[in-house]
């Protein structure tokens, strides 16, 4: 069956928070996508509506099956049913885990240039970020072993939040790498939070390694963090789950997800994630395609149109990392910029701090149409934004 | 129009809390209703549904205002729009409420017997519960005001959780009353926490008063939380709102929401909820008629068929009060041989704290035939019940 990556939806005036811009605007920022979700989806949830009676829901076997399942066709590796966790949201998980497993005023390291969110998540629990910065060489990012080691050395640093793949830079880490990072958090004692968000979204064969499929010990001192939601365009069904290999860290886990009332299911998401992990290959397959369309296509435009700008390569994820060094420091200013004189409202690469000053976010996960005028819009952004400061 | 609540829903193996029983098991604890929504919500969830992406949601003002003035039209006042906070359930704001407005340590005051989850809201999160009991007289309930004052005079407690209508003993507390409350709570600095998550379910012309709607200086010392979700039968939509008439409180209250992964709805808790407040009028009506036939059921019967047990008469709810006081004083245990003996679920009392240990809770929110099929049980249980005892 053919799948439907073209079509323009009107998004506009819907509460999507992609979409509240001015009518003249070109959001692609926000990680959701300008595509309809899967048809068995969209099936399993007009199913449930129709249903009618919309109580308390439990977690049945079948979710944890469907989701372990996925991961064994998908992912070549089958977590054990008894380390999943349903929870409301990989955002709510990672939150309420931090504030569970870690104490106020403890490090928890990143690896910047990362995912925003994460900084709130420790920030505003009253937690420090220790940043490892990641080091960007000819276009990708390399991890700085020595500066990591002696940061996870601190015994004031309790905690990490991976991210893989990560967002913003599009890395998917290998299994060599998450080992190696893995039996450095185990020496030092600092429990690993692996945000896997984006697994499904790998492209061009690139392959992503389960976090709890690495060797028992470095497994058992993990939580890892999956979700329908990037993967199938679900931001708003608010179901994740959490691979928790171990016993003692799951019961704490456990108690943290529940007490901070982020453990029950809505009445749609139960439904709708075992039509996703069940029904779902193919629309993904489809869909990876899509997004390694459209990053060939912003390759293309760059090298032909507007070669000061550089694409990092993602190996996965729908966000594009351009390398605007050579245009600004301050990719702040210049997204506002590019916003203000063109209407296309990209990410500002500042926010996920690190080396982000230098870089746009772009996300690409929407129709050719909207794309190229994206890429239109960037070229005149950019060539203005050159003019202005000439 | 008329609407159905006759026809038995079948709710077992569909992931439903309250039906995860055994086949000859009849359900009559947990708060939700074997009706089916109002038929304008239903309509609403299978649109939402069909339009097919489900992205990042955000609350519009048309959620506030259809709020705003349901309270209008049917409690006869209208919170300002700027009070108004959307968040994902009454126990997750009330838990998210006492982490941020009250220290560890302190405590919370309730009137018992009341609500058994606040006591997890109070207590896993490091806080004492310090309950007023209430006084049962004449099948009744009142507030022992010197007792009560002297517990809100105790520097020690911060905050009031009140639960207006009570769960379990369906009382509908006056003007007056509240305001007499209110007044002592704003002497002795306790915030109060107005749960009315029921009041939309008055029977027999009993009036409901809105915290927020009582003096300037009172409302302004308060959060009040109401939903759809009794109301309408939606538990699993997870969508509630907060009424905070003071600036500073709402920023306090909002930085907690959002730190606790509270504030974001999902793709379907706006428009239900904004289908149930401006469409729901009618449907809420024929639902409340209902519930007062059924609670006439139950006292009929109970009159004739089983005088040792005593029914409070329920000015709100659809959960029913049952004094065995004349049958046991351990209800917990009554409960069980219930259940052991004739399938029929209900709540022991005792969870409730306070006198609860004499008391049963009976979900009367069903179709005749059921309630029918309920009470039956009812009298055979506690008929077996005494003579096993005897
Ligand atoms: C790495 C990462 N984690 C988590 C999220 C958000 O997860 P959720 O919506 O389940 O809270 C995102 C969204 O962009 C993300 O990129
Ligand atoms: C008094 C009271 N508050 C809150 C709730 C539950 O609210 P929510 O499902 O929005 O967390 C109930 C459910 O029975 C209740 O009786």
């Amino acid at each position: 069956m053919p799948f439907d990556f073209e079509t323009v939806l009107n998004r506009r005036h819907t509460n999507a928070v992609k979409w509240d811009v001015a009518d003249d605007e070109l959001p692609m920022w926000v990680a959701d996508m300008d595509f309809e979700t899967a048809p068995v989806i969209k099936q399993a949830l007009i199913k449930r509506a129709q249903f009618g009676v919309f109580g308390y829901e439990e977690v049945p076997m079948a979710y944890y099956e469907a989701v372990a399942d996925w991961w064994a066709t998908e992912h070549n590796f089958r977590p054990q049913i008894e380390w999943l966790m349903f929870c409301t949201g990989v955002v709510p998980a990672i939150s309420s885990i931090v504030r569970k497993m870690t104490a106020a005023g403890d490090n928890v390291l990143v690896q910047a240039p990362v995912y925003n969110i994460f900084y709130h998540s420790i920030e505003n629990n009253g937690r420090h970020t220790l940043s490892s910065d990641l080091v960007a060489r000819d276009a990708s990012y390399a991890i700085d072993w020595d500066d990591l080691t002696k940061k996870l050395a601190d015994p004031l640093t309790t905690m990490m939040i991976l991210c893989n793949p990560q967002n913003p830079i599009g890395v998917v880490w290998s299994r060599a790498t998450l080992q190696r990072l893995g039996e450095l958090c185990l020496k030092y004692h600092v429990l690993v939070v692996a945000d896997e968000i984006h697994c499904d979204l790998t492209l061009n064969g690139n392959a992503y390694t389960p976090f709890s499929s690495l060797t028992a010990p470095v497994a058992h001192n993990s939580i890892s963090c999956i979700s329908p939601s990037k993967t199938f365009n679900v931001a708003a069904l608010h179901a994740a789950t959490l691979i928790i290999p171990d016993a003692h860290v799951r019961a704490l886990v456990s108690r943290g997800i529940n007490n901070d009332e982020l453990a029950e299911p809505n009445s749609f998401a139960i439904p709708a994630s075992i039509a996703a992990y069940t029904e779902g290959h193919d629309w993904v397959a489809a869909l990876r395609t899509k997004l390694a369309a459209n990053q060939r296509q912003v390759q293309t435009y760059l090298t032909a149109e507007l070669p000061q700008v550089k694409l990092v390569e993602a190996q996965a994820t729908y966000l594009l990392w351009l390398d605007v060094s050579q245009v600004t420091t301050d990719s702040a200013a210049l997204a506002a910029f590019i916003r203000q004189r063109t209407g296309l409202f990209l990410s500002a690469g500042d926010v996920y701090r690190g080396d982000g000053n230098r870089f746009l976010r772009l996300n690409v996960a929407c129709p050719t149409t909207t794309l190229t005028d994206g890429l239109a819009r960037l070229k005149a952004g950019i060539t203005a934004y050159q003019q202005v400061q000439a």
